[in-house]
C-alpha cells in the first residue's frame, strides 16, 4: 500500500557535543521517507528552493520514494539549525528560515490521489487538513505529527483536523500541553474523545508508549554506545512506523506493536551519524538484526 | 534460599498533589522486605529507637520476616520527610532527622550468618562491608544500592565496598556520578572494572535498564492512571529483584530477567498509596496477575 507523508524537506545546521554541520539535508519529510521506504512506497508533499540540487534529490533515488509531489518554488529551502547540550537532553534553536515554506500550499499529483496510508508531518494544521481533503474516498489509516507551536496558536485548527485522524505522535510535553492533564493514561483518554484511536507518546532515550483504546504497548529506545546526533529520530520513528504498516497493508494490534518496534529500530540508526548520513545507509539486513536484538532486549519468561 | 538486607526502618512524612501523611512506617528496609518476602525468607538488619511500637512490628508480622538483626536504641527512629513537586517528578526534603541511626553499627544476629543473598541497601559504604564480612562464607549473590551523599562524601570506601558486590542498583544521575562518564553502556563497563558484573538503571516512570557483561535487559514502569506517591518504589523494586532471585536459588539470564519484571511489579503497587500502605496489602495473586499484564505491554512479533 503506498504511503503519503506531507512535511518539510530542508537543510539543517546541526552542532552536537560530538561535532558539527553547517548544512545538510534534513526536514522531517526526508527523514520520514528514507525510513518508510524500506517497507512501502512513499510520496512526498513538500516545497523546496532553487538551492535544492540534484546531489540533494540523488539521496531519494533508487528508493521507492516518489518525488512528483516535491514542488521547487524561486527562493531558498527550508532552513534551521540547532546546538544541542553536552548531554544532548536539551536543544537551542539558532536559526528557523521558512524561506520557501513560508508560503506553502500542498497540491497534490493527480498520482498521489489514491493513497491509502497518510502521514501529516509537523506543519500548519490548516495545511495537514488540506492534504487530507484532497485524498480521494476514506484512506486506511491517518497518522499526525504536531508541536507545541500549534497546540498554542492554532488550537481550534488542529482539533478539527484532530477529528480526522486515527493516530497521533507526540511526545509527553505534548501530550500534557494538548490535554491538560499530566497523567499520560488519562491524557490518552481526552485526546481519544478528539478524534484519534491511538496515541504514541515519543519518550526519546526513553522510547515510545502507545495508547491504543483496547491495549498499551512500550518500546524502549535502543541503548547505543555513542548518540551522536539526535536530529530526526522522532521523524524516522514515525516513518517506520508508518512505512511498516503500510507495507503490511493491515492495522491490528499486532502490526501496530511490529510497527513500534519497527520505528525504534531505525530510529536508532538514525541517531548514530549526522542528519539523514547513517539512514541514507542503512540496509534491509541491518534493519532485521537490530530488530532481532529489539526482541532480546525485551523478552521474559514469567 | 534466605535473603538478608540492611537499611532504615524509619518514619516518613510525606506530601504530594494528593495528600500529606505526617508520619507513616517507612525506609529502604521496610519497603525492600515487604516486597521480596513474597518470594522468599528475609532477615532485616536495622535500628529502630523507642518510637517503634507493637503496632508498626506488625507490619511485618505473618510474613517471612525475620526482624531478629533489628536493633532497638534509646531515642527516636529515622525521620525522613519530604514534599513532591506538582508532576512528581521533583522531590524536595525538608527533614532528615537521623536520630538512632547516626551512631548504627550494624550486628548480625548468629542466625543471620549463614544468608546466602544479601542486599547493601543506601547507606555509609564501611556498614555496607562490615555486613559482609560477617556472613560466613561466600554469599551467593550481594546487591548495593547508593547514593550521590556516599559517591561525593566517601567515594574511596565505595570503590572499596564495591569490590565485593554483584549487582549494582542506582539511577542515571548516579551512574554518571559514580563514572564520570555520560553515556550509560561506556558507564557500566567502568563500573563493571569497579567489580559488579550487573548495572541496573532505576529510571523512574521510565522503568529500569539492566546492563549485564553478557546481556541487555530493558522494562518499563507500568502506566497507572495515577501515581500517589512514588517513595520507596526503587527500595520495592530492589526488594522483588532480589527477592525473586533469592526465591528461585539461580542467578542466570533468564532468572534476572525475570527478577527486573518482578521488582517492577511491586514497584507498581507501592506507588498506588501513600508509604508502604498498598505494599503491605498486596497479595500472590494480584502480583501475578499485573505480572502478566507487563507481558503484554512489552509484548510483539517481528
Amino acid at each position: 500500500m503506498s504511503l503519503l507523508v506531507v512535511g518539510s524537506v530542508a537543510f539543517d545546521g546541526i552542532e552536537t557535543p560530538h561535532g558539527k554541520v553547517d548544512r545538510t539535508l534534513g526536514g522531517a519529510a526526508s527523514y520520514f521517507a528514507l525510513a518508510a521506504s524500506h517497507f512501502a512506497p512513499v510520496r512526498i508533499v513538500a516545497v523546496v528552493g532553487d538551492d535544492f540540487t540534484d546531489r540533494d534529490r540523488a539521496v531519494f533515488e533508487g528508493r521507492k520514494i516518489d518525488l512528483a509531489g516535491v514542488e521547487r518554488a524561486a527562493g531558498k529551502s527550508f532552513f534551521w539549525a540547532g546546538r544541542y547540550s553536552q548531554n544532548m537532553n536539551e536543544r537551542t534553536t539558532l536559526t528557523t528560515d521558512l524561506n520557501v515554506f513560508a508560503t506553502f500550499d500542498p497540491k497534490l499529483p493527480r498520482s498521489y490521489l489514491d493513497s491509502q496510508y497518510i502521514f501529516l508531518g509537523n506543519i500548519d494544521p490548516t495545511l495537514q487538513r488540506s492534504v487530507l481533503k484532497q485524498i480521494r474516498g476514506k484512506p486506511r489509516l491517518v497518522g499526525l505529527d504536531t508541536m507545541n507551536y500549534w497546540i498554542e496558536g492554532t488550537n481550534a485548527e488542529l482539533r478539527e483536523t484532530l477529528k480526522h485522524v486515527d493516530i497521533l505522535t507526540i511526545n509527553d510535553d505534548e501530550t500534557r500541553q494538548l490535554t491538560s492533564e499530566h497523567n499520560l493514561l488519562r491524557a490518552a483518554k481526552h485526546i481519544f474523545k478528539m478524534g484519534p484511536s491511538t496515541l504514541i507518546i515519543k519518550r526519546g532515550e526513553h522510547g515510545a508508549i502507545m495508547v491504543h483504546k483496547n491495549f498499551l504497548f512500550s518500546v524502549p529506545a535502543f541503548p547505543l554506545e555513542q548518540v551522536f546526533d539526535p536530529t530526526g529520530a522522532g521523524d524516522t520513528f514515525a516513518g517506520g512506523f508508518m512505512g511498516y504498516l503500510a507495507g503490511k497493508g493491515r492495522v491490528n494490534e499486532q502490526t501496530l506493536r511490529s510497527a513500534m518496534v519497527y520505528g525504534s529500530v531505525l530510529a536508532s540508526f538514525t541517531v548514530e551519524r549526522f542528519g539523514v548520513e547513517r539512514l541514507a545507509k542503512v540496509t534491509r539486513k541491518e534493519i532485521t538484526a537490530r530488530a532481532r536484538l529489539f526482541s532480546k532486549l525485551t523478552s521474559f519468561k514469567l
